[in-house]
């Protein structure tokens, strides 16, 4: 019944049956090995997928424990296979240290470049015009360096020698002011549309994509990497809505995708080289913030798709590196080990969880409204042709309101890293930003110039990210949502300081309210409302500000946010913008109460093969199909790979082979063996008929067949099925019932059956 | 060739085709309603495993899937649907808010228990004997509290009038330290022995296998809770070399544990119960060490096997509640956010990332040490009559060993944590410390006696602890290695201070070192070593000393500790434990290359079966095999489950029936159905020949039997397997060749065969 050496692996191996096996040469650092793989059909060396193409990850970890075995199989030859495997097992982390030392320098030099293009806007350092603001006041020994004036800088109507403050120096600064945005993002704009396409946005969406299995060619691209950079500085010093920490995951990302090239265990397999990208993105988190451990949970929650222990620990590893660099390269130019270092010396009390609730609700709600009014315009940018085909004039269009709008509030002009700053801190009696506490020296309603001036910031900035997020320049959503979360929190936190003071008699701004905290937990919550992450989003805002204490809070205030975002619109930000783009993206998190059978979904349905008589599933057959049948096949469909049954009468399964297999063993054949012919019968049998020497000389391809293919019985619960093909990373699944084979569930089923259901239920 | 209906389970469905369909009646909140299943066999109440079983993780997933529709279903309901819908979606945050709230209140009970009957070895306080020594102090108006003397606390012989400090003075002490000890531990080992043998030991090792869904029946219930929580307190009290972290986390998933059958969501479905777990697991660590995102990363890396990301968020809400609320009750007695706050003003420089890594090579080898020889040693006691049997003698012999040798060295003497904080800290000038600090003010020859005393405790501990963990009362391993990576790393700070001070002109104890930094440092090495945590153990003593500054030198140390640890010695002493015990946990973190296939693991052997005719492989059929048949088959075997096949001559897989449910039908059928005979044939098949009234009744079982079992071709590699076994929380998986049925492998398969290769291998 059975053939005794198909089920004796190892015998068959020994025996060296070449129509068994499959030697492979392996082409290693210089050595030529051949390697014995009985019954697994991989070329261990490079892993070729098409451009917008899912991976197998059960194909390609295989791959590497191929490869590994060798390594390990060498490891006696001391001292070159010693030294070699010692190699193998570090590279790893070589490669991930060499990407934490990249990625923090690239941060760096992001910062300082981004800082002083940024500043150029407003005035140069008149000595040393390579000096940012805050430096060039530095350099002036202006000991305590205020927001206001410092001699050393000029502003440009200064430099141009009007001294007096009237009507046409205000003129002037506008006019450089709007002039300078509109070149950068100008430059911004033509940078990635001649060089790099995909250099714009925020990139985390495509990340989480590719992290899944999803193939980008070029995504991670040097192109890319460079138009990127240089984009990410032009379109931060335009003073446009945008921030620096998405695109800075996406620069992570290429440099992890371009030193895994160095080192063939990971360039040359995409299932491994993700290992290396989860890392990167971590790093890229880490540099953004100078959050280490938020940037691995930011990794293990939001991209990563896979992610063994393994890789959480180089993750860290990565990520510290890369925040220990841009550190010493110290580009925020303090002392602080945080972004936002906060210090404050106050408790808060059980009783403001209500309020900070309250923060939450507002930021799920301005969160969903956000996202929902983004994706409307970018859907209409993709179906509307004027504004499709005219990317820069709408990114110059964009950009010469926010430039004009900004130029007159206090707080939109002013970067928003630094506005966040402001708005985290307390008032103190020390306090430089007179503007913000004003209101604690008068009565709460004689002066609210400060407060409407908020509240303006709030709308302009709310409008316009909504347009900003999603034009053809490198733009971040972080920081933006950051800052409006920090202006509702600021004057939620005003308005109670200012009734609570008026009520009680605590001292204002020392007993009351902490605004700051409360600005705090408003970014946090707006951030929130609009990702939807969690975990890490609280981790993040910890290590951001520095304080345990106020981890609290953040976390009701994140909480409330995710809930009530889910509640009114479903998707966060990315993976609304991976359903705009109909990424093939298979969601990890959520759980999909089906009442659907594996059957139910397959192609081709039941009802149509057999009872209406529709497109009928296409299989090989194990020994009585020709050359030019299987060819036939091939031309007829453009299915990825084909089931291999032993006979159309019981359709029972052998196995599965890739139409790329099939085409390169055809090809190949044809090529190197010129007794084939259309009509010789193709064998994916182990015992082809020898003794027979008939015409057509068989061809012989057992050794192209994955014989190991993924099955599920007819009954099988679509769940347990995406259960399958989410944790084994599956890219097909064969359907049978009772041994026989009835279809295939791809993962384009899978993804489609999904989006059916979604809209059925929600 | 396929029958119609059962290829299209709505359709089925629809009919509500009695045989095809199982009908449960929902027992669920007093309301009962018939759920339609097609094919699936789940009740969906209760699952029953039995003790020392494995669950099955797809299986529960399913009934709870289950669950949730009808719970949807009963959605539109208004209000009552509605409202229950809402209940049940918030009962897990209710469930887990439950659990922080109690497992912090019960830490802040134990440590304040064990810190008042701890005190009570050395003294009693005179006015008020329910305070501990510090409180005592404290309430005696010492306002500045110096471990020395305080007037308000007295000595056992004080007590007794013994006011001179001679001999007998201290024979008296002694007499009392002994004697407390032993009373501590007898008591504490005695409760254990009569009432809940599994309260003994740290209980990490059970809880990984529980929550990789291994049922251990009692281990999480009432009567371990509450003899452990006693038993710890006695044990902590008793001064042994062991700690109360470990077991805190054995305490918080009893809690959970207990919780989960409030809510019967959790508490009637294994695998939902280990989410409630995971949680618990993060908030007992949470409570140990103050260490909320420690306490869901140590979840997350060592204790959890099934972990979604929205257990992720939940376990962060439950560490956090947990710690708020011991932070409430504040048994630290301390403003202090963190248990072992530090404060050093000093930067650490790169080239002290030298000895950081020593320390951690140190780690690596004395970790592995301790566990070979603690496992040597366990596992003599298991072997040997004399001392298994005595486990009270043991540990009365052990308490007057260590008692004894603790008193006369002040560093033993002293309570682990104390002594650990007391490392951590720095020399200042206002320091009260001095025996530390000493050397300083001598040259560093001098004085030596903190120095040899230091060594001196180091060696104790490390030999003591190696006797205690594993003895039969609560012991945590946590708090000792810390205490002897802390001495260790205290050692080296002082000597490398002595040196640099005496070669450089570097003001001592300013400039140079910190040694409480390399104590920190040498404190995460050893546990390191121990554990072989990472990413978790890096965070816990981040947040234990609430410094993110020196988070560098401890995740060098840490990393080197893992390394060397693993050449060394491959187990954690956890995973070590679980070895020991001989627990069915499927590791989930390692890479195993092997070159197997499915066919070589599976039982029956191939060889055997066909070849030398071995014990053949045991199925049912669908349409042959009598009632007698089959209950001959239950009696012949004690397996678990059998696979039901079309017919013996081709063996094409049907489904696969559980024992259990196997053995109640035929119960029930025998009870309730009068005309089932013996040689009553069993149909498994939808289509029982109903026009036959054959005198032998049918018995039909289709309803019962799992029609979507997990299969895979004998040429899967085993690595495959191995994968869908972690990924799928399978039970067994079912082995084919061309839709025919070749064997069968189960997790005890699974286990065996990497056992196997490891020794193999390694």
């Amino acid at each position: 019944m059975f053939n005794e050496d198909e089920l004796n692996g190892n015998s068959v191996a020994s025996k060296s049956n070449e129509a068994n096996l499959t030697t492979i040469t392996m082409v290693y650092n210089n050595n030529y090995v051949k390697y014995n793989l009985y019954h697994i059909s991989i070329d261990v060396f490079y892993s070729k997928y098409g451009d917008f193409h899912t991976i197998d990850w059960q194909r390609d970890l295989a791959r590497d424990r191929i490869r590994h075995k060798y390594v390990v199989s060498r490891k006696r030859n001391i001292p070159s296979g010693m030294l070699y495997s010692m190699w193998d097992a570090g590279s790893g982390w070589i490669c991930v240290l060499m990407v934490g030392l990249a990625a923090g320098a690239i941060a760096g030099i992001i910062d300082m470049g981004a800082r002083w293009m940024s500043d150029l806007k407003d005035g140069i350092c008149a000595d040393r015009f390579w000096l940012d603001r805050e430096h060039c006041c530095w350099s002036a020994n202006d000991s305590v360096y205020k927001d206001a004036d410092c001699s050393a800088w000029s502003s440009w109507p200064e430099m141009l020698q009007f001294t007096e403050r009237n009507f046409l120096y205000y003129l002037f600064e506008l006019f450089f002011y709007c002039g300078w945005s509109l070149l950068m993002t100008g430059l911004a704009v033509s940078l990635v549309k001649i060089f790099a396409p995909y250099a714009c946005g925020s990139g985390i969406p495509e990340i989480k994509c590719i992290l899944s299995g999803f193939i980008i060619r070029g995504y991670l691209g040097k192109w890319t990497f460079i138009i990127k950079s240089v984009g990410l500085i032009l379109a931060s010093a335009s003073g446009l809505n945008l921030g620096k920490e998405g695109p800075m995951v996406h620069l992570a990302c290429c440099i992890g995708n371009i030193f895994s090239y160095l080192f063939p265990k990971y360039g040359s397999n995409e299932a491994k080289k993700r290992e290396i990208l989860s890392a990167s993105a971590a790093a890229g988190v880490s540099v953004a913030f100078g959050a280490p451990i938020g940037g691995v949970m930011f990794s293990l929650e939001e991209a990563s798709y896979y992610f063994p222990l393994k890789t959480m620990w180089r993750s860290f590893f990565c990520a510290l590196v890369a925040g220990i660099i841009l550190r010493i390269m110290n580009p925020f130019g303090s002392d602080q080990t945080s972004l936002f270092h906060v210090d404050y010396s106050m408790k808060w009390t059980f009783i403001e969880l209500i309020p900070f609730a309250g923060l939450g609700i507002f930021g799920g709600i301005i969160g969903s409204l956000f996202i929902w009014a983004n994706i409307k315009w970018c859907r209409f940018r993709k179906t509307n042709k004027t504004l499709g085909s005219n990317p820069i004039n709408e990114v110059l269009v964009v950009t010469l309101i926010t430039s004009f709008l900004s130029y007159f509030n206090p707080y939109t002009r002013k970067s928003a890293s630094s506005l966040i700053k402001q708005l985290f801190d307390r008032c103190g009696p020390e306090d430089y930003m007179m503007d913000l506490c004003d209101y604690q020296n008068k009565t709460f309603s004689s002066d609210k110039s400060a407060f409407l001036q908020l509240i303006v910031a709030l709308i302009i900035k709310f409008v316009l990210t909504i347009y900003t997020f999603g034009i053809k320049v490198p733009s971040g959503l972080f920081v933006p949502s950051l800052a409006m979360g920090a202006i509702a929190g600021r004057l939620l936190g005003i308005t109670k300081d200012g009734i609570q003071s008026s009520i009680w008699s605590c001292q204002i701004g020392k007993d009351c309210v902490m605004p700051g905290l409360y600005a705090m937990v408003g970014a946090a919550a707006v951030l929130g409302g609009v990702t939807r992450m969690t975990v890490s989003l609280v981790v993040i805002m910890f290590e951001l500000t520095g304080s345990l204490e106020f981890i609290v809070p953040t976390m009701v205030a994140v909480m409330f946010a995710k809930w009530i975002g889910d509640a009114i619109y479903r998707l966060g930000i990315y993976d609304a913008h991976i359903d705009l783009n109909g990424y093939p993206f298979l969601d990890n998190k959520g759980e999909y109460p089906f009442s659907t059978v594996a059957v139910q979904v397959m192609k081709p349905l039941p009802e149509k093969s057999f009872v209406l008589g529709g497109d009928p599933l296409r299989v090989l057959t194990q020994d009585t199909m020709t050359v030019s049948d299987v060819e036939m096949l091939m031309r007829e469909t453009d299915y990825n790979g084909f089931p291999v049954i032993v006979n159309e009468e019981n359709y029972f399964l052998v196995g599965f082979c890739t139409r790329r297999d099939l085409q390169l063993a055809l090809l190949s054949a044809r090529k190197t063996q010129a007794f084939i012919v259309p009509n010789s019968i193709v064998y994916f049998t182990s015992d082809t008929p020898e003794d027979q020497s008939a015409d057509p000389c068989p061809l012989r391809l057992r050794k192209i067949i994955d014989l190991a293919p993924m099955t599920v019985t007819g009954q099988t619960p679509m769940e347990t099925v995406i259960d399958m093909f989410r944790k084994l990373g599956l890219r097909q699944v064969l359907v049978t019932h009772n041994g026989r084979l009835l279809g295939i569930i791809t993962k384009k089923d899978i993804l489609h059956f999904m989006k059916k259901n979604d809209n059925l239920f929600v």
